[in-house]
């Protein structure tokens, strides 16, 4: 994903608002209805509610939200360490059938480096009080070039 | 990706018809406008229209619509070898910006095996008569188990 | 990776025992030098010394070395809770230059599935007492049908 | 993997010639007997002839080596066209057992960026006149900064 340039977070209270805007700014997400929950430097979490327009064949969560979801999540865990980056590769783990109420993603930088970002995210559906893991990716971003 | 048993694919227009009858019974497949343009043995392709919902931050088609293309033509030529199936891995590449009025996702199987199905997909953007290749991936799926 | 069956491993010096076995049949294994440090049901740490063989073009560790670290630690790891499996899909993230007087990797098992085992493993640099994360990567086996 | 510089390769000896000599700068590569057979403007050939340390459990030819000669050959196919680069991702599939008394791994540049290089790869086994696709993977490099 390609997300806008973050410039000198500090603030806890900033960041998680300044990944907030950046998620309102794709269409895609105000459409499937993702929101952010938590931003902190190098982590982040978001949440889907499910919706019947998500579905596959069966009914599940289809693979390409939950790709969506992994890769969402691990481009705001990068920008929260490095501003403006677009994604190179993701990969994603279907653990689980992803059935459930809402699903919420958290993702991690594992690496930021000079020219790469490297984060890893899981996915969990959750029923009532109970949650389950239900896949997990990872992705790999570039810093954007002025 | 899960999809729905076919039996002894022959007739090419029969299997065509079936891929596509697979399609329509994925409501995110419905929403976003993919349709089945092409299914043989192995091998198929599928067509995306741009419209703004799909967008990520810069206007260009969303990671997640992405993996969703190369899941579902992945899915789909697994299918026309091995009915059932419910992929377990699936990887991308984002080769260029995706940008265009329409994408096109080409999928074949690499190896069938008898529990798996190895599989790889390219993504074609079009703008007029202009093609260009802004994606690649590929899903490991496994045959269900009835 | 494929190794041979353990059955209903319950004692952890039996378990760490029997994965030591495993390595020792594997003639690239002894070649290279690598040894099984910890094993426990779901979760194996193995360590390799550098020698010069062992180098690529700048005498960092060999990509293909670090390959076979992750595959290998993975599945151990899937070998302690399934018995015999088949590695599918391998994939790794090279982090860091791989420099050391010895490498450490641990991995352990992420989901346990009826016919798949996934898994995901984190190698270490090691120089004196310090330890530096320089790759991570992720095996997905299936169970081995008898 | 890690190449040294290729400056505007044209003659096709020349090249070969170069990929020739970055081959044996690898003391891996070395010892395990791979030897450089194709290079041409982003695509290569490498053959690795079987000996028994090269195996693993079974006798056939340990994931680490497959995941070497893949990278391995993604790696020259890149430096082909980039010069120095280094790998920051690379998978493997394992389509079948890698048995026979040679290997070869043909790989190819899919893309080539600014600043990343997108590699594929196959690897085959042969006995006799006879040759089977065994795996294939792909290797994302960056190009070397001065």
């Amino acid at each position: 994903m390609t997300v806008p340039t973050l410039t000198e977070p500090t603030d806890p209270a900033i960041l998680l608002e300044r990944i907030r805007q950046i998620n309102t700014l794709a269409a895609f997400n105000r459409w499937a209805g993702i929101s952010v929950m938590h931003a902190t430097e190098g982590e982040v979490a978001i949440e889907l509610p499910w919706k019947s327009e998500l579905g596959q064949y069966s009914g599940f969560l289809h693979a390409g939200l939950i790709g969506a979801l992994i890769d969402t999540v691990c481009g705001f865990a990068a920008a929260t360490v490095a501003g403006r980056v677009l994604a190179s590769h993701f990969s994603v783990n279907c653990l689980a059938p992803a059935v459930g109420e809402r699903f919420t993603a958290r993702g991690r930088v594992t690496r930021a480096g000079k020219r790469q970002i490297f984060t890893t995210a899981e996915l969990f559906a959750h029923q009532g009080a109970e949650q389950k893991l239900v896949a997990n990716g990872e992705t790999l971003l570039m810093r954007a070039v002025e």
